[in-house]
Parts: C-alpha cells; sequence; structure tokens
C-alpha cells in the first residue's frame, strides 16, 4: 500500500494562510526572552502599541486611513496598565510591539481615537492581513492577563514574566501560560457530497448561516467533538472528519479547527436552546449564500476571512466529492 | 478539478481512535446539565468515583486486578473535597461518574489503595481503554478545577456549576471553563520521503527518541506553530504541513494534534535548551525503534498509545512517500 503524504494541496494552497487573524508576522521569540526586554521595550521609541480599552481596539481615525498601531505618547493619554502590559514580538525591523489595556472607558477617548469591538476591524478590514494577525495575538495576550491578574489557586496577585507571556503568583509560585481553547468548526456533507448542513445562532447577523460549531472538550479528540456538537445541535449522525483548516480567533482567544464531516444521516432535530435553524443546502444555494455574504435581506454565509466561509468556499470551488470507497 | 472529500482513510481506519486516553465513552450532558444532578450523582450508590491525590490516582490494587474506579465509602475515607468535585459524564447504565480530589496524601492511603501517576496508569496499562478515556477526561477537570478555586480577574473565590463543568466568581461574575491546551506534534519527514526527524529531550527515559512538539500560542495557526517549533527546536525549515491524528493528554490538559511536515531543509541546529540531540532516522532504524519501545540499552520510540508512537508506525505501514508534484 503507499499513500501520499503531501498531495491534499488545495488549488490555492494552505487553507489556513486564506482566513483572517492568520497573517501575524511578528518574532515572538519565545524560547529566549529576557526579563528585562518589556522594559526596555517601553522605553524604545520604536515600539508600537495596541492599546485595548474593555475589549475593543483604540484607533486613530483620520479621514481614510485608520491605524490600529499607537505611539508611545497616544497611549501614555489613555491612563495605561503598565503592569498587564504584553510585548508581543518584533517586527522585520526589530521594532517592538506591545499590547496593552488602557482604564480610560472607549467613550472618553479623545479625538482622533475611536475605540472599536475586534469584530468591526475584521469585518470592515480597518487594517491589513498582517497587522490583523498582529492584533489577534495581542488582543487574545492581553485579555487573558486581565483574566489571569490574581492566582486561581490561592487568589495572591500574579506577576507577568517573560513580557507577558506567563504570569507567576508570587505567594504560592504557580504558573500559568497564555490561554487557547480550541473550537471545532464543521461543514458537514450528506452523503450525496451535493448538500452541507448550516445553523443559525438567534445572535447572527439578520439572515446569515453559518457552520455548525463548538469547544472541543478535555479528554476527547478533535474528531469525537465533532461528532458530539453536530449531534447535540443537529441530531446528524457524523462518521468521517477530514482536517482542512485552522484559524486564531481573538475572541477572546480560540483555534478554531476546521474540517469536512461525513453525515451519516439526514433528519435534522435542532437543539432550539442553541439554533433558531438548521437546514441541508445544495450548491447552488451554497453559491448565492457566500454571493450575498453581508446581505441583510436574504440568506447569507459568513464573509471572506471566516473560517466557515473558506469552508463553503472551497467546497464548492474543488468540486469535493463524498466518495463512496471506504 | 475534483478532489475526494474523504479518501484519506488509514488503512485501520481513524487514526484519533488508536490513541491512549481518546476512548471516553461517558455521556457528558454538557449542554443539558441541572445545577442538582451533581448533588444526587454524590448519593447515588451506583456512582462511582476517580479520586486524585497531588495529581495521582488511587487505585484499589488487590492482587492481579487493579482498579481505578472507587466505591463512596472508599473515598470518604481519604478526605474527598467535595467542593471541587467534578460530575463527569453517565455511563451506558446511567450510573454517574465523578471525579475528586482527595486531602490524603499519597502515602498515607491505606491498603489496599495506592496513588498511581498518570503517566504509569498508562504506561502499564493499569485499565482498560475505555475507562483510561474517562479518567483523561477527569483528570484534566480536577486539574482545572483545582486551579480555578479563586477568581483570575479579581481574586474571590470561584463556585462550581453545571457539575463541575464550569466555574462563576461570586464576587464579580466571571465565568471559566474548562480549559484544553492545543499542542501541535510533528513527524517531520525529509525531501527523500525516507528519514524522519526526531529529538532527544534529557527528560525523557535513557535511549528514547521523539517528535518535536510545542503549545500552539495564540494568535498562529496550527501549520505556523509546527513551523515555529521545528525551527525553534531543530533548525529545519518546514513547508506543507498534513493532519493525521489527535489526542487528548491529561498531564494536565492538552489536546495533542499530529502531523507530518515536509522539510524543506536538511541540516540540524538543535535547541540545546530543550533538546539533548536532534537527527534524521531513516525507516529500518526508526521500526528497529517502534520495537525497542521502552527498551533501556538501545534507541527507542515513545509506547504504543504514543501519538508520536502513532505517526511514525503510520508513516511506516503506509509507506507514506513524500510526493514530488507541485
Amino acid at each position: 500500500m503507499t499513500f501520499s503524504l503531501f498531495d491534499h494541496d488545495a488549488p490555492h494552497g494552505e487553507a489556513s494562510r486564506l482566513v483572517a487573524f492568520s497573517s501575524n508576522r511578528l518574532d515572538r521569540r519565545s524560547e529566549h526572552r529576557k526579563e528585562s526586554e518589556l522594559g526596555e521595550a517601553l522605553n524604545d521609541p520604536a515600539t508600537r502599541y495596541f492599546a485595548i480599552t474593555q475589549g475593543r481596539l483604540a484607533m486613530r481615525i483620520n479621514g481614510s486611513a485608520p491605524e490600529g498601531l499607537l505611539a508611545a505618547d497616544e497611549v501614555a493619554a489613555m491612563q495605561p496598565h503598565h503592569e498587564d502590559a504584553v510585548l508581543i514580538g518584533w517586527d522585520a525591523t526589530d521594532a517592538p510591539r506591545i499590547a496593552i489595556p488602557v482604564r480610560m472607558a472607549p467613550d472618553d477617548l479623545p479625538e482622533p481615537f475611536k475605540a472599536i469591538d475586534t469584530r468591526s476591524v475584521y469585518r470592515q478590514a480597518l487594517m491589513d492581513e498582517e497587522t490583523l494577525g498582529a492584533y489577534a495575538l495581542g488582543a487574545s495576550l492581553v485579555s487573558w492577563a486581565l483574566a489571569n491578574r490574581f492566582c486561581g489557586a490561592c487568589g495572591g496577585p500574579m506577576t507577568p514574566q517573560s513580557g507577558g507571556y506567563r504570569r507567576r503568583c508570587g505567594a504560592c509560585d504557580h504558573v500559568v501560560f497564555p490561554r487557547t481553547d480550541p473550537v471545532a468548526i464543521m461543514l458537514t456533507i450528506d452523503e450525496t457530497g451535493d448538500r452541507c448542513l448550516l445553523g443559525r445562532s438567534p445572535h447572527f447577523p439578520p439572515g446569515m448561516y453559518s457552520c455548525l460549531a463548538g469547544f472541543i472538550e478535555p479528554g476527547e479528540t478533535m474528531e469525537d467533538a465533532v461528532r458530539r456538537e453536530t449531534l447535540e445541535e443537529s441530531g446528524i449522525t457524523v462518521g468521517r472528519v477530514r482536517y482542512h483548516a485552522s484559524q486564531p480567533w481573538p475572541m477572546p482567544h480560540s483555534l478554531m479547527i476546521g474540517v469536512y464531516a461525513e453525515a451519516k444521516s439526514l433528519d435534522i432535530v435542532p437543539d432550539t436552546a442553541e439554533l433558531e435553524d438548521c437546514r441541508w443546502f445544495d450548491r447552488s444555494e451554497t453559491e448565492a449564500m457566500l454571493a450575498n455574504a453581508l446581505g441583510e435581506d436574504k440568506a447569507s454565509a459568513p464573509p471572506p476571512g471566516a473560517i466557515a466561509h473558506r469552508l463553503m468556499r472551497d467546497w464548492l470551488d474543488w468540486g469535493l466529492q463524498n466518495s463512496r470507497e471506504s
């Protein structure tokens, strides 16, 4: 028997490179951090900052060129929490990048600054992909830092180390590392290969349908999480699972793991506590939903950049067939 | 162009089903928990317990049949922390399973109980695969519960909810969910397709080599984590990445994501802070290492059940070729 190791190339190359938040190019130097580096970066005039207030990014809005990376003097006016700053990495010119929570409330930011939530930064394409990837890293680390100011084991105060990539309790020495929550997101295909299963959560924009998804829990494989979540949310039994792409998702710090799943049943029993609708869509319906992405009055798909959009797009473009051998 | 959706079947079926800790069959009912269920389970004579002391499992050792699931009266003598118990699920007969931390130290357990670390429970095959899978879930949740007794946001005490699947701060309402840390573990194959890259950490058993691995960090794709970790640890540049299998790893609560990675360079520059050796091994050497798994005086591979073993075994058995197209 001979199988090919790397024959699964997408026509477009690695699918994970085509989703939003995936293009961070900062050098993390995570293995070789010196304790002095954060302090040095805070004093380096080349350092640029993502300033985060109540989960939103403070952006400089000057005419048509919004800017998410701010200079030290701009951030200083926003009452930064220096003690929870994170040195997220260095750019190609060795200039440091810091993500920092600020105390000033979103509505109190002076002109020309405005606090924008992460979803809007992404949906409205307010940054280039590389900066958006760096922001995903910074937003995740700041959210994690603020949720770990005290030690979960003993309640004592935590002190950041390694530029904020790790936090240690002064009282009991408990150490925590940044958290990343794996989420399975699946485009389930029926046995004909020509229909996909999509659901609608009540908090989606009007008309939008997307892939089912759920957190991978402790003690289960990715594949078992796909089968458990699909069964819980739709009543559909899943057989085989095929990995397609992954995506960092900074709300607050998930890793989306996007797969195709093979339906072994057809009758949908939606979990009405989670979904207000769940249906099979054929290829032409799915094509129309992708074309109307963000449309308000028709069924629509998540926008380009969402891993659900990528799964739907590639299912259509690659002519993916649910082959019957097994 | 036509691609097949589910043509990547292993000769043996889903690889994630063949690794240790992956066979939990308890019904979690995670979507529909009532607050009264943990209390009911603690009073149900059918309930069986995993009792955990300082990260080790209290097992009943009677002759040749070690038992990891204990009855309520056995656990009562070990000073259980009822407040940090987790209702991990129900078995096929609807009997509840609880994982519970106990205060009695490992050395103080009375006959016939003995505290066994998780690695030994697995390596010495002290449980059937299904019980081992349930224990993986319980051990992960107890470890997480003990690391979240206090609120990281404000330092207040946390109260378990949903049978321990969630914890809420009484002071500030901050909620935390169980943590699962995604780890990329990769068998990197050279351009001939006939050699794999393995490393040796100083804390491995004598002679053992394994796949390189590392935590997936916030703000990066799985594929980028594979490339970053491989470059950091070995100096080898990776191109394409192919998903193979996943494995829950309860030390303390990881999700191993096992992949094949395509080397684009040959010269190894090991990270000597992490590895005491890193080398290319050909197919016959790898075959010998798998056969001598756990051997003390020869180079050996991790034991069956480890995802690294699975990656090596399947690379050999499937005749996986590094195809040169594209």
